[in-house]
């Protein structure tokens, strides 16, 4: 044991797809995908591949003692490759000239590290929908459910908690271009030197060697689940920055909606409440205290995220050779810990959106108790236009904002001096401006805007995207899954 | 004045489209363009479009007093609003009215900063594509020039300075979507609550106010050039995270050719050497100096957007409410240093790229230097599987390998131990490998793998973006352009 | 104009110390020093130093053609010198010859930084003391006005506002040794390449040429108000490392209180107020508005720091060589936001506490909302040990904390309860559990641990402090100052 | 298992002080100090302390489950006390009261951090000595050896591989305030509110109740190697930073050291070799390359540290209430990797340093290959002076440099040519400059400045430390060490 999570609470969720485990199975499903491919080319029997893949079960590996040997060589690829030459060996050893033949670590590294995001992907995109089908159900029930909308923490004006979720929402939808990314993630294959040099020595004598060398990689990315890149991109981390930028965006997404619930869970606001769950939440002091442990922890995730990928963009940005001296090695843990990080929120999300309590009569109370100063927008491009200047030069504008800002938390004062400053004036449409015309500018319930359109508009997006979800969880990616 | 520039030298050539000048201008453009909106909605005269657009040039105000103003609402728009309505009362006093209404400063500061990124596109594309066609020709006329793969700082094989290039290339063309992406930036829309409460207000008793007020946003990103998005993004960041990304990692691609070019420049190197130019690279102290400045300040760059990144994505997750206490803000100037950094290195990297001197006798000299080793993989794939065990038990690869370490820099000496290592072996059709074979063998330009084809298949991809080339550029971006 | 600050509201506080102005003004002090420093050592007249002196007004340069030139050199100081050598010629045109010999542009460069953080650390102690006089005035006023403290957004237990006052002063506190060393940042001097060769080329024949090379750095040292340095620095970049955190650590001192104030002058807390000040924190749309714009200022600075001091940290680990070819570039414009922005923020603190208003009604309402169970430590504390456990095998704590959450919000029902509970025991002093007993246990104001005690320490160390205060304002840093 | 370390090559050098099961041992030992404290300060018996100690051996709790359960409270903590009284039960039933009792969470956490990184402080404090002497060593034996001083990738001037190592190693000693700060971190106790009201509770009665708190803190702190702070510290993050800045600030300097490293032991440079260990810096494909590894990893940690410093201060900088809400959470993943980065680097740059090979030919190779050019600044600092204007109006200045750029790498032409130039000058003691002055003009060991005073400095400084250097390690750092 070096690492059991003990200091990143609730990322064990993210722990099947990321950790050293998965980390292994990954770099294993690779070398024996390659295998694989080469017995799809007609370059190594069918039974090497079978046993390549038989002997690449992480389970049988000493995932401590990879590690520490890692050291030699600055990657695990090295003596991951001489446990599994050996482990091949004992199973087929005529299998094992086929291992890694033509590949060089990076190649081997950059592609599970791909395979790992693509798995990753998975629950990732499961564990959002989920989310999406929540917010869902939040923005549509709770389109009546008028709520302060807050700006530089104070009362804005009125929306609706339905509009919030459908803003959460709509915050899931930005990523689907990105989620769509991963389930096209690249495999890295370039051989030691960019050249695919290793990979045309396979072809010896071929005049078409080269494409056969590349008909070879793609072969290997289909048997993982992966794409053949456009070109070699050992020194060239786009896919890998996107790759990170994805998760960090999942993160941040997920992590706006916990800083709204952290908020709206305080108790003197009392918007909003976690999901109550048996030993969740407690405090080893407090008992009473039910903590928002959920949001906590995405929280804590969204906090996180910039930093990785800022390693990553450090990393890119110091790329050099054909193969960089340290900048590399910086990626590994930073996207890995971002597919972890990543998954781990998701799945928090789902639970907190999926169990989140409403408390609709506090967001009403909350906004009441702020008075009619929240609908001082409304009254001022009401009004205003209608009032001719004041004796002392005063705009219509400003007599208005002047009445509000005396009466900002006294509805019925504030109902008062607007009648009066209002009489005699009259609507466009020719409707005198009386106490029913203004105590109606006065009902937040009637200033909601475009509440129902907007909500509307995500949902129907939501409706387009649950038809095209299943494109990312459907494929199986790769050897081992 | 407060900062001109001094600590970032260089910088400047981005000024002209990311400025303070430039941000004033595409503030202002922004509110004209609201009027204009209106007007073509039919709510407000033509005339005062015009005259809100006569009044919307922003040398006619006085950045510094804004900016000093700025604090009391912490966002410049407010002050430039109060300035913009009194020049254009001078102007024309009806058209005064019309001017922000139904708008909340978050539109307007969100929608320009994605206007000025939209500009500065434009100059970025172009630079871009300079660079990317001096990349091409470099590819095409280097294939044939060899040089030394190195990675972990060692020579690893043999490729060609065209390969690399091409590999130069292959990252601005992985930057192709995301530049795509600069094209559509969306406009930011909600109201003072993400209501649209206020556009709602302008179409008065209108049954499909809604579907108005949506239509006057679509108007207005037409007028400015940008997109209407699907939803309102005043708390949900992906469009401000993209848009950041998407320049830094134009600052990673461009930084990596500085990488290499500051290595090879070396003189200890001496593979390449950046154009000079009178009065640049010079040292205070050393006359005899020749700096290679242009690849130091892209280098430069590229260390710095990381962190402007980072920025973007820690004010991603810190968004609460319908508009946050202070992440909001700091979105500001990290995502205009990242428009500038990316303008200015583009430029820097077209110059670098279209003058950069190849010095072709020192690659393959430096390479020719390190002896056959660098030909060690091909050597050890091809005569290893040859080879039987010794009689210490020593596997072909493990004989081969022997060779190769003793006789690690030695041409002559590798050549005859290998010959007498292979005596009596043939390849797989038959031929004896004789002294002739392992010569061939040794020569590092029989060992380029898939040079051309990967070089071709690069070239191939520029033909088809140069193609579709003009799509950012030819949009002109908004009202002042 | 470049940047006339629009897009960073408020940091014009700092600007009088860290704009480009001030840039200019370091660097032509740095180079008039050195004049200076050669008359001290009897290498130039004192009339030349004179001279020097008087040609080194930043308003006599143009900022904006300096910094474009700085390209050429990827530094300001080249095209500086020129300028300087140029005007220092019309007025003394034998002064010229003494300028800048021996030194290399880093030297200037690197101690014009280290001026400029000085001169920058003068107003920040001032209005960090500022602040400090007010938190101490709170907390010593405020160690009586209960309030809840909350602990992962609930309620925990009662605390005192005063307490909360002076943890924020002791943030201040726990800055004193990092302002200390703001008063003892070294000049860096090694010539151009870290030999002092070019100095010791001062004292030609001279056998201790060295020595009398360090004493002129020394000198040098002594007339900018800046200390010699042990070594040479130019590729150790502790001093710009630790002046960058210790800004940031201000930072983030400050933006905790911003973090604090934020929370507790939200409408449904309304525990703290901002002072209200004419033209601040209004809303273009909102008048009633009145936002917390200093708070929401200092919590933008203290969501900023952290990446710029990120960004010293990556420049300082791509130090190499004698002069590296990028990363040194990077540290200018980060070192120097964090100046500007640490002294804004002193100026927006020391704004904040000094007009703060403290709700004390607001403060004992939110906490008695909470009802009793904000006291469940401490009556499990005392209760638990003095009750055997129950039939069905429950502990004494087990009991306790079944009551207590049972009448969590129900103060009269947990006292019922309690006293039952407790029916029978005594205390440790024979003490029978009656209803006052428990009643005194439900008191908040009587759960306050050490609060005195802990207010009293940190006004304790706030009065040596004062007393010491004056070391680091009273030394005037620098030539021009 | 979840992480063993795959992905962090060469950092299990840390693992000792800093893997989980440090964590768990820090944790343990925290809680197990605090029943030791009470037993100091007679409120436990001294059996309940051995019982607590005896039950706090982290090889008897299960890190993977109490990490998943980690989640319910969103740490460690409140797990492994159930499990922690669970067992000491088992020991000591009468002993488990006194576990925990007046503590927080946070307190226990935050002192664990704190031992954690103070045991860290002991083997870094002992690789960085040893690193130290080797590099005093290099320093002294190689003051003589000549060697191109570079700037911005170019040949500058003349230095000594002597003056670089003394320059490595001043990085070291400006660490040694930091590293001395390591020895004298705090304890976290200020109870679940600050007002440490729950250790007041164990001095029931007692007039002077808050000093005798304090002073169990201090019991605490004594028992732990640790330090009582000047006031509680639970919302105020300065020794956090600190300490994380102090690890990140040795990876910088030790990262330094690598990058030098790894240019000058690139195959062109050939300057220094790393030390040769069997099985290292091997490459899967190509047996004859030796990778730098060492080096590599150093530089990858340098790459990493400030990602994971910025953490620490987005976490500083989030602070709010009197616990945060998810900021706090993201220190611990982000100190314990710099605790561990710095320690496996500090025991990679002991070895690196230790076995560093130098060659001095290929130094002086490299220097002359550059020719007379590097002594530019000398030749024009000597001669310039001596030159009258020439007929056009060319100043000495600019006489000189004219042939210093027509000669720049060819020696003897240019000492032809600075002959002819000089004809007819002396220098200021009369001697005429001819062919022998000018000769000697172009000798870079003649022009190495201060290179031995500014050695022995260092020098004398390191043996300074050297006498002060087991303050920081003889320390027993708390109760299991």
């Amino acid at each position: 044991m070096t690492d059991a999570g003990l200091l990143r609470p609730g990322a064990h969720r993210g722990d099947a797809h990321t950790d050293d485990t998965a980390v292994l199975q990954a770099l294993l499903d690779v070398e024996a995908a390659w295998v694989a491919a080469q017995a799809d080319a007609g370059l190594a029997p069918r039974a090497a591949a079978a046993s390549a893949r038989a002997a690449a079960r992480a389970a049988d590996y000493d995932a401590g003692d990879i590690a520490r040997r890692a050291e030699g060589g600055g990657n695990p690829v090295i003596p991951l490759l001489a446990d599994y030459r050996r482990r091949l060996g004992q199973l087929d050893p005529g299998a094992v000239r086929f291992v890694h033949r033509g590949l060089t670590s990076q190649d081997v590294m950059d592609t599970a590290m791909m395979l790992l995001a693509r798995r990753a992907a998975v629950p990732l995109a499961e564990r959002l929908s989920e989310t999406a089908d929540a917010l869902a159900r939040l923005a549509d029930v709770h389109r009546g459910t008028v709520q302060a909308a807050r700006t530089l923490t104070q009362h804005a004006l009125p929306t609706t908690f339905g509009l919030k979720a459908a803003g959460w929402l709509a915050g899931l939808q930005d990523l689907e271009a990105d989620l769509a990314g991963l389930a096209r993630l690249p495999v890295s294959c370039g051989g030691a030197a960019g050249t695919l040099a290793g990979s045309l020595a396979l072809f010896p004598g071929a005049p078409d060697a080269a494409e056969q060398a590349l008909e070879l990689a793609r072969r290997w990315a289909d048997e993982l689940g992966l794409s053949l890149p456009p070109h070699v991109w050992h020194a060239t981390r786009r896919p890998v920055l996107r790759t990170g930028e994805t998760f960090a965006a999942v993160c941040a997404a997920l992590g706006r909606i916990a800083n709204d619930v952290l908020l709206l869970s305080r108790p003197e606001l009392g918007e909003l409440r976690e999901p109550a769950v048996e030993g969740r939440g407690v405090s080893s002091a407090m008992p009473q205290k039910q903590n928002p442990v959920l949001s906590v922890l995405l929280k804590r995730t969204a906090l996180t995220a910039p930093q990785l990928v800022a390693q990553l963009h450090v990393a890119a940005a110091q790329f050099v050779d054909e193969r960089p001296d340290g900048a590399w090695h910086t990626e590994w843990p930073a996207l890995r810990e971002l597919a972890r990080l990543a998954v781990a929120a998701s799945s928090h999300a789902a639970e907190l959106t999926a169990g989140l309590t409403v408390q609709s009569a506090r967001m009403r109370a909350n906004l009441d108790a702020s008075g009619p100063a929240v609908l001082a927008e409304r009254i001022s491009a009401e009004l205003a236009p209608l009032l001719p200047p004041a004796a002392d030069g005063a705009t219509g504008r400003q007599r208005v904002q002047e009445v509000v800002r005396e009466h900002a938390t006294d509805g019925p004062g504030m109902l008062d001096a607007l009648v009066g400053l209002a009489a005699g004036t009259a609507l466009a449409d020719g409707t005198p401006v009386d106490r029913d015309v203004v105590a109606g500018l006065l009902d937040p319930a009637g200033y909601l805007g475009a509440n129902d359109l907007l909500i509307d508009r995500v949902l129907a997006q939501h409706r387009r995207s649950a038809n095209d979800r299943p494109s990312i969880t459907r494929t199986s990616p790769g050897a081992s899954a």
